[in-house]
């Protein structure tokens, strides 16, 4: 296992998402087209979007700026407020999920738009948790997201290959 | 009414799909959030969109694709038959609608990817139709959903701004 | 070799593109960071990109857009005569580009934005091509540049693995 | 003139970068169409780009970055590296920045990543003193090519329509 990807998963661990967790909203995603597909068999395809090199970045950096906003260290108090709120005009959460996404071509990004309005698992866990004061989950559950969607668009492209 | 957004206009009535339509799926994309919302206040929104350069251009280039493959005449006999049996994995009809989406920020993205797997409307008319011999709505169902997802944006951001 | 990529090989070179001429645009982009690099060097990623199921229907999209275009075949004689002037506001046949550039990151992004700008090699000359009455070049261009900066993009972030 | 767009206007200048500045690199980016284009033409253009909600959290953002960096602050210390080095293949700055372009559509783009490559007054000055120690600019000269890139991008819009 490649270092950052290592740091990216424990870095999710530390903020209560695991491997599981991320394949379980990929098979969400599919199930659709693949009724009896169990969440095991989207774990290959979550680790490596998490191998890219561009995905890595996102996952890191939107999670640092969660931490920062919750330990109220940001220098621009106006940009904490709107993370700590979960602004819905903020956007820049979407951006950088989107940078991720693209990396797998359009159906990332259906998936992604999907599963952003309708919330799933550990996605609808984090966003609740992002409610409470002194918790800030604005960046990480669009980054989960985009994993899960990255994820699912591959194993659709790569069930079609077979 | 400058020109060629009349000329979107009638083009995409030539298929079946009115402004009318397209504001009640950008009704339906903000329902959450306006439970009494009429799509007639979806309008304005509608037609900004079409008067925008780019997005004028995608839409008469998705729907120029989609006559040209129910007419036959393309070169190309795998594109052809990949545009008439919709393709899942095609996806240049989703890159168009992003196109048109990018312009609306990450609010009109997540909408389009919502309303592209939940169809809706006009878009699942178009959708079951493009099952028919001959029919190809390969690219206007896609169009029509960037057009809604984008008005949907819009509107969102100015109803803030109040 | 996969049958569609070798459909866009041979789409290409009926256009006039070789995969030799791409690699040559991709070896300029990466010139400023391996002075010595070979074009010979960059047609692994060259065809690796021509193997992508979403660049591949781009390419052949393209193509097939000015081809209609060159034969007077389009129903839209609006459309028709902006492809045949390879009018400047287009904009679609970039947007069909970035849904290339995209699957290879924001390098990728980047190294269309300057070679989209400084045409060299074979953007070039198509560029110049397509100024002749009765030659449609205006996606081509496009898509040529986007799978050499898109190459060049997937030649980085592999040398820096190395 | 809105707050929020107020507060990125001095956001900017606290790092250096005043609107005349950007409205130069806009102007650089229209100079081969308007060899005599005056950056004074080209501010209104920069101070609209500024007043879109998207844009301007983005901006915020992407300063913010370099700042906890700068003074250490990050719990993630890869990241705090990668940003301190500008480490080539981060790329979410770049994502930040299309963040911004995408809005003004595929012009924008190609004229971000002419400017990323060709740097251009501020943008070079600000890339030079992120070379220094304690400086951090790895966010801040793709947010300023961003918001050049767009401006000049209106304008050629604006042009044509007159």
């Amino acid at each position: 296992m490649e270092e950052l990807a290592q740091h990216c998963i424990d870095l999710l661990a530390s903020r209560g998402v695991s491997i599981d967790d991320i394949a379980d909203c990929a098979r969400y995603l599919q199930s659709d087209y693949h009724v009896d597909l169990k969440k095991e068999e989207l774990v290959e395809s979550v680790l490596s979007v998490i191998s890219k090199r561009e995905a890595q970045f996102a996952i890191v950096t939107g999670i640092e700026m969660d931490k920062v906003a919750e330990q109220h260290k940001m220098d621009d108090k106006v940009l904490e407020a709107a993370l700590l709120r979960d602004e819905p005009l903020f956007g820049v959460d979407e951006v950088l999920a989107y940078g991720i996404c693209n990396l797998y071509g359009s159906i990332a990004m259906t998936n992604f738009g999907f599963i952003d309005k309708n919330k799933y698992g550990i996605i609808a866990k984090l966003n609740e948790a992002g409610k409470s004061t002194g918790v800030c989950n604005t960046f990480l559950d669009d980054i989960v997201g985009a994993i899960a969607a990255s994820a699912a668009s591959r194993f659709a492209h790569r069930w079609i290959k077979k």
